[in-house]
């Protein structure tokens, strides 16, 4: 497909990366912060878009998972966008249960990097909302 | 670095791909809509922390850019944080100019997949908010 058909067209054309996946970005749509970062195949998007809740493809797993499935957190989603080239996804969520990290956290990025020095500590801003260990099965 | 560090430490030890690049998620610290997704290499990063504006590396271009050098339209970072594997960096960020996106619009996140059926057409849900051939050089 052209650049300008892919950019200014109305037909969804997903570009995968050489391993069959697209990036997802994961928002909370009451506050608008990042939850997680995730990938997509084919397969979780067309899941995703038929079901209107959120499917991904687990990198380390390398299978297909629904968020929620083990933790019961599902995420329900209220918008799916995709962006001028069409290789990310960006998906506005209702996060149900407690959150979206393994962590045990809403967010998984929970650890802000202070700015204007280099080397200086990590701060955490969020705490474990939920323990993981009674939620995810080893 | 262990998981148990690399996920509960304070310690800044971003992972990199094999590219050398993370993925860094750029969102509107005002709206919080995603402006934008983009990849950072170890300078990049350096240089957003050390200077509070938006560095990033372009993939098609290979080399490392400053958001705005071109079109004007820098970011200034309000607030740099890192997921729980720190392989994926969330910008929050005071977007000046026009906007993010190189088609025009203030985000590349332009278009909207319609929920519950697939193939259907996607949705516009933004206007361009500057004319990109004025902006920038080809």
């Amino acid at each position: 497909m052209h650049n300008h058909d892919l950019e200014e067209g109305t037909a969804l054309a997903p570009t995968f990366d050489a391993n069959g996946l697209i990036t997802t970005v994961v928002t909370d749509a009451a506050s608008g912060d990042v939850l997680m970062l995730a990938h997509m195949n084919a397969e979780a998007l067309e899941r995703t878009v038929e079901s209107g809740e959120a499917w991904y493809f687990s990198r380390s797993r390398q299978k297909l998972w629904k968020k929620g499935e083990q933790s019961g957190h599902v995420q329900r989603v209220v918008e799916l966008r995709i962006d001028c080239d069409q290789d990310a996804v960006w998906l506005k969520v209702e996060q149900h249960g407690a959150g979206a990290c393994h962590t045990g956290r809403r967010s998984c990025f929970y650890r802000r990097v202070p700015l204007g020095r280099s080397g200086a500590n990590l701060e955490f801003v969020e705490d474990k909302s939920f323990d993981p260990t009674s939620v995810y099965k080893k």
